[in-house]
């Protein structure tokens, strides 16, 4: 793993053999470079904190566990979003803590729980359409080793729903609110209080929805300046970046 | 304004000239024909209970003062959206009930007031930039003799504000709610009082809320069931289909 | 139910342990607390004057039988909407008044029938594709309890068809007019008579009405003031709205 | 303008200096080749029966009266769309059969009528907004040398107003159908008469009008099969194709 | 099937029972009202020239079939377009001129065979997947009577193909011009010859095409000016349009 | 300001009037009623810990100031965003401590200052162009107490700029990343550091950028899990919601 | 295959029967005219150095197999795009040479391998669900006889992973970058190199990635001035292109 | 300009102060670090073979003019894209060969001629309003020192004229395609002749052209399977993406 090209540079100058000068020369391109031991760089949990995940949509079972096996030789812990039962059965019968999270298709495997930070993250969801997209969200925080706190079917037409929440609302760090068809609610909780706002808007309803569109612009154009967006029934996302805003406290 | 032809029909049928038979044929194209004396349909007034209106949009100031001119010399009142000063500097010195509404650019020209709905309409907009279209929905509906009560910038960021209104909404008979941005006023207006509401969309906004599309379809997808929705802007067919209801009563 | 911390404060104050002050401040903060008897406002029919309804859509026969029982224990009524036959044979089997609507696939139980209002809703479509649309529409306001008339295939192509509903489209309160790939029936009842109009887009068509969107945006910007426009494909909505207007005479 | 090329080939050949197959080679390239007398092409007039037009969007006064002149050279007449009053001015001055029509920006200079097509070409506009469109509809058919009759305000709002011109419809070979909004007029028009209808949405409108969108996806989906549709606001192709249509009698 | 309120009318007329201002007065309201002979406008072949057609798209067998038997027991000849193979088995057992056309899904029965117009009707297409739209063109055509020419596979990346087919195309009296991807092929035809050009844009294509709209744009922006636009993959419009056209010479 | 109804309740209660039971009726409706004292709910700033703010854009200058006046009234500090020259001149001859960042067009008026996260805030452009939009988030950043370092010019066309910048990164609490065209900074950034990315796509580009929904989209789909989105151009949000998630630290 | 029309008119010439003018004019008409060897441009080959495709995308198996086995009559090699595994075992067992490239669902037979240009081409893929529609560039490039190497999942989430291929990017004449999602790839490796960059955006994501709309958006906007983009998953097209810039060496 | 630190270590490793395995740890962080050095990559030239551009869109003169003094000081050459007179004016007087091209808005200044490619640019425009885009496209390329050869108003309404062009197309080694409306002629050129395509949609035309996405998505799906696609009105990168692929030759 030691870049024999490098070491070979530095012994012709300590010889004598090249000038500092074309030293520098040499390592003038390195910003660019593959020296190598980038591939060292697989180590991405002490870069970002965080084990690999694997997206399982458009993934074939099998593909999955190849990849699945190959990170778990080297990472204690592993997600993977949007897995099947058929996953779950077969990784689940060779690592006693594999667990299956069937109301949002995850699936994690835990040996050495993470420490997250030190408040909580409230995942909030519109309806009860929304729950598998919220489901993710919770998963990933908790898998990160975050304390969640979840509270589903508070959509805004039905306004004492949230109202009645506020407390917990207040006892959060940071607060993921999915919905779907117009996408109120995070405008809504937004003004309750002052925390971030990861609003995950979801594909749910029909019509002039068109997929989550409506949902999105509905977020991204939010009353409420606390409030910032991520891609449509994208739970994962939220729970992932909730969790570095969690850690910052 | 007699239609000729239909009278020598009659006249020939009751001469014995032609046969029922005859006759009968001779109407059976009238469904599509032009008898002249649907020219009399202009007599609108009749017909939809509303006297003209025009809309100012794209229309020139000598336009507009003509078809005005022409309008008041058969009905007593007049509504003109979108007017400018100019219009009125026009209009006001002629006639003596004219009225400029310069918050909304509407002009009124009231001689007979109408008989309104019985009860309230009530008008609510989410941020102070939705005024001017809220105020065409009020000038629309007062003009039409309804009782109009109105209350702006109660949008979903600070929701004590629309919450202290419940009072207000219960005594309409049906409430237009007018929102830019992500247009979630209805929804939550929706929720809280069983009344018909009529949405506007406003081109309140920058950025992803192109031009009001993002509250349109917001309110398209709400989940409150009692809410439709008018074009973006529309505060003129709010107000008039408002005032629809209201008479329903 | 009742709840303890209110009595506690009261308690305490008339046994001059507080100060009325001190209940002031308390009380302060009621508008966004959860007093527990937040929850008793499933009571939505009192607040709604409308009983339950479960959106089918999305929802497995599971689901929709659990919520369709607990609704049931506490509500005489019940609509399902998008329920299948699935649905209709296990609650057929234990529920004697209820009904399904195999032409918009909703289900009813009603056990004590609503009191709707006095006029009378008419339901329009333009083609006969979009005739599960409207009847999702009819069986809804049925629910409620108001006289329905409609009268299908009467699309602007054969323009005689909408003409001889003159007399059924004057005898009613409020219309809806349900059509998809242009959308202009809405339009043209809308200038025959002053009635507060339903429009309700349907994702009927192909190519480019996108899905419903050429009759969307056709309504949207329709010629006749007296228009208003639900979501694509939303009969239910319709119904809903054009029952509340309706109650209102 | 005799190619020089092509006549060298030919004398080669009949002096016996180059062979048949040489000369088939050389001619085998012909479709794709530049034989010089492919200019002569622009002699449009006799390839479409129609005198070379000047589209005025975009270009400078001196522009169109530089092309201008260099077609009224070799041609009679010259139409000229969105010209305004400064090019009038100077190619008025000039010709003495110029003519501005000013309601539709378009300048005709005719010395040589051209004969059109033996029947009657129909022009219906939905708004008094819609004229300048159709009046370019009417000045291009005229200036084909059809006979036009145009009919405005018509729209569907009223249904009165396009039910009394049947007989006017009847008369013509073909209808051209202007309008905005939500663009319902050609699908009524095409089901009260057999004619080939052509359709042309405009800009006309507000809010989801989206800039003539919502009428141009109106007219694609018309539930009328005899309507083709040209681009928003392209009252020039609507004229020239049905002046085309027209001349197939 | 005499409307007795009329023959009441004439009769009490002719007595001298009612003046002639009140028969008047009483038909006055006749453009909008129902004499229930206009049920008889179901004679469509009489208005428009051409028997009914079924559109299959989205009707199942059942309903085809029986929409069928009530034509063709009033009329000589039908049109069913998006028929599958079971309808013809059906049909093609009890009428002896049923005719299924499987490249584009449509049954003919044709009984009193039609009188088209006096020239002919060429039909092109781009690809060889864009065949099925151009055959149901074809069909339309030819069931109306006309005569039909029909070359495919002439797209505008190999313009050798339809450059060999001018011939062709100057015969034609119409062309119809089907195309999907960039649909570029209208353009092209409708800059060769001085013809009315159908352009029917199809969903061939992936990506970016978005299900026809890159086509249809493509047609609507058409540098020819003779170029006129039907829905995406209506081949039937095209087909009725063009037939229109053709009748008219 | 103390309600008196509620007092009269308590009077009553306290004096045997009212019983228990009524109270708490009476008291039931709260959770939506207007207890007056609502309106004191206008000290934003105890809620939100964040002085009032007045979007410019829009209003006029007149308004500006006047709301302006009124703030400052009640709060020390404020922060007008889009704000001319003009609102200075007006503003800064008043008030001593006014300041005006003309690269943004915000003006603050700092009496207090406020005290912010712990951290540091990064803010990163991808283009000049992209500056004021930055420029907007770091002002707010700032006034709302924060240490921000900022770092223009770093787009992903040349990524040893923003290479060079890992050591900055790294010492940020969270990273305000903004930028047109493709939008791709934030994905690079958000690989490159586990820190909270708040994206803010801007309007900069042209033709294919559609006012900035191409670098909106981008940052939707980010490949980085780490990135949330605020709306085209809007600098304000990304710079408040970073104050919040920075003071959790 | 010779015209032997053109035959007739020479010797017409040369015997003197017709005159060098009436040539000149019979030859006027050839720019557009069929020569009946038009059709010989089937060698397409000759004109366009590569040999016929067919896209199987659309096509049923039997269509695939009959037009492969009529190319490979006159052909030495053909590439069949998204064929399926049928496809090859029938081709497969006919055809020694038959190659199926399962990765990307191509098909190739090549009995007489192409030359190619001189340099190498670059294909890099984003993410491992680009794959199949990179491997379909790769083949495409091997089959018209390219040196091509490829590197997958070296998307910008993850900078050192590109950078580490520094120097094979370096090596190849022009570089095919693939990518879905935010598509912010080929901006990323157009400012790392100065090589041609063809950018294929893919469908590749969810949400608002709208079918691949986000990442070709993204191309579209490069701030890399040397990208330029094919259509959505369009890798042949990527391929092809390729082929013909390296073969300009 | 040598960096300090990387001396410093140097010199310390030769010393034998430390290790080389310390030599190696603190060089492995350089494919990140900012080395200082990493500024001299303004040398872009070195990089890219091309000088600095300034993309004049949205800066004011007094800009552009400091970055253009900037750059000329380091650099012979400069191109300003978008530059008004202005700008010009003050440039002209300064440098003797700074040269402006109105048609396009492009400066230049060339102190150093480039050497471009050995072969010939084909610069093709279908309508003279796109000219001012391929102008921009041609300016860039000579700049780059290539050879250009320009053809423009040769759209395909008009068949011959682009035909008539076959020996010139034939003689480039890579042509660019500008085109609006349908966005055609790269599809057509692209069928003529096997050279790399590059396309250029511009924005002109109206109503349906939606500011040229249009054209845009006409030549995304072109049938020609040799183009590529950059930005709307993007003369600059297809001239510097040319400029690359005739470089390479």
């Amino acid at each position: 793993m030691i870049p024999e090209r490098l070491k070979k540079v530095l012994k012709d100058f300590k010889e004598g053999k090249i000038a500092e000068e074309q030293v520098i020369t040499l390592l003038h391109d390195l910003p660019y470079e593959d020296l190598e031991f980038a591939k060292v760089d697989h180590h991405r949990v002490l870069r970002h904190g965080f084990p690999e995940v694997i997206f399982g949509r458009g993934k074939t079972c099998e593909q999955i566990l190849e990849i699945a096996e190959a990170l778990l030789s080297k990472n204690p812990n592993l997600l993977i979003t949007s897995a099947d039962q058929k996953v779950f059965q077969e990784l689940g019968s060779r690592y006693e803590c594999c667990q299956y999270h069937s109301n949002c298709q995850a699936l994690t495997v835990v040996r050495e729980p993470l420490q997250g930070g030190p408040g909580k993250i409230g995942v909030f969801s519109a309806g009860t359409a929304d729950i598998p997209v919220a489901e993710e969200a919770v998963v990933t925080a908790q898998f990160m080793g975050n304390q969640v706190s979840s509270c589903y079917d508070v959509g805004v037409a039905g306004l004492h729903r949230i109202l009645s929440q506020r407390a917990l609302l207040k006892s959060c760090n940071v607060a993921i609110v999915v919905a779907g068809m117009e996408g109120a609610l995070p405008s809504v909780v937004g003004g309750l209080v002052d925390l971030p706002i990861i609003a995950v808007p979801t594909s749910v309803g029909y019509g002039a929805s068109f997929g989550g569109l409506a949902a999105l612009l509905g977020m991204l154009n939010s009353c409420s300046a606390n409030v910032a967006v991520v891609n449509i029934d994208n739970g994962f996302g939220a729970g992932y970046i909730a969790s570095l805003i969690n850690r910052r406290r």
